[in-house]
């Protein structure tokens, strides 16, 4: 395209009233595996915001399940497993996810909106350590130690769990762009928690092999975190396309620590879609004047708050096309 | 000394068997406000641990009820505010913290312990972002959306409560150490969810006053925050004597960022406690390898988690001790 092109992460979501209708009547399971209402959350941003892409409305636990994890989603917690994976024997339980057996809902949504949607669509999954987190801890955690611990004592039933939820997060993806995904972005919400010898010893490996799995694919991955300022060199040497940059990391500087070969998604801190819009404009504006050119996918450092107002990320998918068309022709 | 010194933050608290037992009998706040309980729970990691140091034992919220705040510290959430300071109106409420009387207890406790501890006594205080966020967001929070919200909408108003907030932390820890206290370390547990140009811009000026108003006094300063790898020079340049580091950035990279006129506290993650002794004691030969020397304070990157196994620190403290004296003079 003609500018810089941009999305936001959690674009479909609380912050939309259409979205906390939808809410109001399904839980965010029962929309995630009914096609037809994880297509109209996934739609309803594309509608209101002008955004240049669809992403899949989905959570990141959705595929656990036919993996043999009982979960629930929780108000006010997020997700919480029943029996959390502790031992090489849970790790073992765990069943290899066949995509089309076991979330052919999510398929047929992607289908629907590769046919309808406009743009794009970007498919979507967690990365085996922020799934390894959920699974060893059983819910959300705020330092992640249990599955620490766990990486630290057992590091061969690790790898095999890291493995396991590998291989069947690259079968999720792969299904997603065989059924009509134009992009895919790899979700690991936690891994800034790892220092960068943890993470090349503990994650990279099975992470490359996710994105080595999609190459023959005619799709660009995305891998996405946040707080991973010390991993930006090594989340690129695992293979993606783009890398996700949070706020943290002013984008010339994420550039030098990731080298040329990836682009960069990123990068405004969420908090700043509740200021005061001169404010937003003047920072998304040194946003891009900081970004690679081309090489750059404007989005925020981590999801919408559910208080943004919407009409400020309308305002700013205008800002960015314009100002984006200026720098790259300007 | 003629080894590194080494403390753990948060070495008193849940993970002492004894201090549990203090719980069970005492609030929280209740064991800040005594004296014999405060020097008790301090004391109870230097007996069992070995550690250089003994920190006051306290909570960040302390200051903040003698400035009119009214606040509780309610059991699995954290302090809670019950009313949050969300305007300008709220900011000239609150009233400038004058220790002698809003806090004599405090002072009491460490004048009993700087005569008593056999270690030099760490003071204590919460830095002003970190205490503006509990105030605005009524208590604890994943992302510091209102404080940020506040911030960016009125700067003149966050500028002023930067300020109050400021003097009466550097009044709150000038007592302290009139009181006794051999070291002080400002609290910034949260600074690290801003990007360095809106530490440089909101908090930086506040900070700065601080170390300033302490210079005069003959104690070292220490200045810690978690998930700081992109601030650390900027924290460098607020004028501390030493910085913490938490476990994301190695040692010999965080000297290169802050330079060489501050020494560095750290910088083991604290979920390394609960590896196997075997990783725990490669780790932290690893990091006394990579420390500047001298100018090294062995910590963890954050504080001790409850499940920890205190025997695993104290062999830490020896461990350190050991090779902490090999690398000085080996």
């Amino acid at each position: 395209m003609d500018t810089t092109p941009v999305w936001f992460m959690r674009q479909a979501g609380r912050s939309l009233p259409e979205y906390r209708a939808l809410r109001e009547r399904h839980g965010i399971l029962d929309i995630c595996r009914t096609p037809e209402l994880a297509a109209e959350a996934t739609l309803q941003p594309v509608r209101r915001l002008g955004v240049d892409a669809a992403i899949l409305f989905s959570d990141i636990v959705v595929p656990l399940e036919p993996m043999g994890v009982d979960l629930a989603i929780v108000p006010g917690v997020g997700p919480v497993i029943e029996s959390p994976v502790r031992s090489r024997r849970d790790v073992d339980a765990l069943k290899p996810l066949v995509p089309e057996e076991g979330v052919p809902y999510v398929l047929e949504a992607v289908r629907g909106l590769a046919a309808t949607a406009g743009v794009p669509l970007i498919g979507f999954g967690g990365a085996p350590f922020t799934l390894a987190s959920y699974l060893v801890e059983g819910g959300p955690s705020k330092n992640h130690s249990k599955t620490k611990a766990f990486m630290y004592a057992e590091p061969a039933a690790w790898h095999r769990l890291m493995e396991r939820l590998g291989e069947s997060v690259l079968a999720y993806l792969r299904a997603q762009a065989a059924a009509g995904a134009a992009a895919v972005q790899l979700f690991d919400s936690w891994v800034g928690e790892l220092s960068s010898e943890d993470f090349r010893r503990y994650v990279l490996p099975s992470v490359g092999r996710i994105f080595d799995g999609l190459a023959d694919l005619d799709v660009p991955r995305i891998y996405f975190g946040v707080g991973t300022g010390e991993l930006l060199g090594d989340m690129a040497e695992a293979g993606p396309d783009v890398v996700g940059v949070d706020w943290r990391v002013p984008l010339d500087e994420a550039h030098r620590r990731t080298g040329p070969q990836v682009a960069l998604q990123g990068n405004l801190d969420p908090a700043l879609c509740l200021a005061p819009w001169k404010v937003v404009e003047s920072r998304a504006t040194e946003i891009l004047a900081r970004a690679p050119k081309p090489g750059h996918i404007f989005n925020l450092g981590h999801g919408v708050l559910p208080e943004t107002d919407p009409s400020i990320l309308h305002r700013l998918v205008e800002l960015v096309h314009m100002r984006g068309a200026e720098k790259l022709y300007g």
